[in-house]
């Protein structure tokens, strides 16, 4: 049996991959990794940590990093992190901000993929599951398949434990997400999307509306909706 | 004036290529950065931070970012990293060690340079100097030229400000280094190699050989020596 990594944000596709992994790939021993990296606000980890406690004895680690260091790096540039800009409305984003937007991270996919594989070669694992997928209502350069074929060819050259990242819902719809969670007895009220710090996710920022889509897609009623 | 990077250790390739950035290429304005990722000593720190120093305004900022993480992800695995093991001397290095020496950093490379190209990201520089050398005494895989030359696919992919990395040294020999440290004034004394944290350079630890070998190869006496 394979052990693996998976990275785990506490939002809706990071969440159903933890799930399909444990459940059907069967992978085990099973560690679990998310960052604290300056988010505005805690509610993504809150659920991070609920969903892998609800896994229990398969999950055999879950980390959560203090990624201190993010706001000093490029903290003021990004509307994700405590001290930017705010988080735009989809529908207040220009179409000049399209091919990167205003939530955008200067590298942090390469960076948390970076982490996660060195978290992952250190605990043994061979490969380190990423829940990302294709965007289709904006783009981030960092959130595709081509993306992370590059990631691997580095990783690929470790002589002894290279580890390898899998995405396998990158070319799923997001629709396609929530109806395997449902399959697999995912309790969406404990996952997070909205990019804004409130009680209730605000309905919308780009999140908010991927996620509305992605449930009527599969027919099914957000608890949290 | 293109501005950019520089990754500053305060060992003796990043302490030259530093000078070298600033006075030969005329980069305007140069960053450098740091990192605290545990080491068991902070003589090279101590070291980056005169170096930047003693270049005035030349350099625009000296950052450290203090990756407290790094123990968590990887700590006891390495001997570089509080926690983990002695350093070896090179003589006791077994030859099935060769390929991935005790001293390696479980995807320690991937890591910094990605931290290193969101900061230059985020200040807009177009390029990120980074000291690497091919190791002639042991290998890493992550200080390979194949290595950097995979990393810079990864980055080209950023649709607005994609950031490259260059290697200069990556092919050249130490004593090379240490030659054009000379020609460009680099004060030696103020560069720090070993492994080891003793109040003098150790002597034995596989950085301090290569360090000896390159004052020789550029016949100059090593001011530590």
């Amino acid at each position: 049996m394979e052990s693996a990594t998976v990275l785990l944000s506490g939002g809706l596709d990071s969440t159903v991959l933890l799930h399909h992994v444990v459940k059907e790939l069967g992978a085990r021993p099973v560690y679990a990794l998310s960052f604290q990296y300056g988010q505005k606000h805690g509610r993504e980890l809150e659920m991070a940590r609920w969903q892998a406690r609800s896994l229990g004895d398969a999950v055999a680690e879950h980390r959560v990093l203090d990624l201190g260091f993010f706001r000093e790096l490029a903290g003021g540039a990004s509307a994700l992190v405590a001290g930017g800009p705010e988080v735009p409305a989809l529908a207040d984003l220009k179409a000049a901000d399209l091919d990167q937007p205003l939530t955008y991270v200067p590298n942090r996919n390469m960076m948390l993929l970076s982490l996660a594989a060195a978290f992952a070669e250190a605990r043994g694992c061979g490969v380190l599951y990423y829940g990302a997928q294709a965007q289709d209502e904006y783009g981030y350069w960092d959130c595709t398949p081509e993306f992370v074929a590059r990631i691997n060819a580095v990783l690929a050259l470790n002589r002894r434990r290279p580890v390898r990242v899998e995405a396998p819902f990158a070319l799923r719809r997001k629709g396609e997400g929530v109806a395997l969670g449902r399959t697999l007895g995912v309790d969406f009220a404990h996952t997070w999307s909205c990019y804004r710090g409130g009680e209730r996710p605000c309905g919308e920022c780009p999140t908010c509306i991927e996620r509305r889509k992605a449930f009527e897609e599969a027919g099914l009623a957000d608890p949290l909706g």
